[in-house]
């Protein structure tokens, strides 16, 4: 409509910032996101790594994509798995977050919670809100990162609960209650 | 370390749900995300939805990515046009969330709210959490939906304010206290 349209044209051009990786990350900090350990088993061995860049993808078939850097130490394993295992974390789980996200030695890590196998043979927590038990069935390079796009063969937990999301640099907890 | 392996080799196998679209839905409720505002402004006209499948990619470049079903009305407009914004929400944005997220026409949504127009001439809203002013540098099909790789061309916001995340098919603001 016509008065749209002109309220647009009048709308004034913003200046926007220059994205240097400083402000990418700074702006990227500004949204929340759910806080996932993402774990592969196989040939290659078993790995566990913090996460926040999951994102659901089509139900037609059920898909998630997982970014992930190729720099990252566990990115040959998990590419020569073939499979992974993204477990959604509940607000207790900020200090299994914490230790998946740092330099601590790989069983180190796992010896820190209880785990089943999923089919894929990916490690599944076993008080995750939710765990998506995915084989990797196609890859995306962009710059300097991965697109994992995931299968997703089994779903475990599904647990009302609780979630964690972190926004601006801290955890948050999600409880039942909602806001305007 | 074998006791390690030993733990893992004893770890039962879990019978995983198998993944209908119900639960493929049902679990990735499960999955707290920011909420955006999508616009997009070009040759194939002004359009906007409300979008949670938004994932950082990569900082070289400064990237990140839109996963949009084919089916989507607004589909053929974003991809003809060739650039998008994503306006990231803050809790007083339930309202207008609701309103980009249903069968409004498309200037009605556009009136109930102040925008500016971005270097790529894509709408900005003025009081966002944070915009991301982007070109789309590649698209990949999944299944039904397409991931819509954008070059970040510019940032406007980045003021310090709460966040806005759906999880469990509700609302929750994000304040500046952390949780455990």
């Amino acid at each position: 409509m016509s008065y749209e349209r002109a309220s647009m044209t009048e709308a004034q051009p913003i200046s926007t910032t220059a994205v240097t990786k400083e402000i990418f990350r700074e702006a990227m900090a500004r949204l929340g996101a759910a806080v996932h350990i993402v774990t592969s088993d196989g040939p290659a061995g078993r790995v566990g790594f913090t996460a926040s860049a999951v994102c659901s993808v089509t139900d037609s078939p059920p898909t998630l994509l997982v970014c992930l850097n190729r720099s990252a130490s566990v990115y040959a394993a998990v590419r020569a798995n073939g499979v992974l295992a993204v477990n959604t974390l509940a607000p207790e789980h900020r200090d299994l977050s914490q230790l998946f996200g740092g330099k601590t030695p790989i069983e180190e890590r796992f010896a820190a919670a209880r785990w089943k196998v999923g089919e894929t043979g990916a490690p599944l927590l076993e008080d995750a809100l939710v765990s998506f038990d995915c084989s990797i069935a196609q890859t995306f390079e962009v710059g300097s990162h991965t697109l994992l796009i995931c299968e997703i063969a089994g779903v475990a937990g599904l647990a009302r609960g609780d979630g964690l999301v972190y926004f601006n640099r801290a955890y948050h907890a999600l409880g039942p209650a909602t806001a305007g």
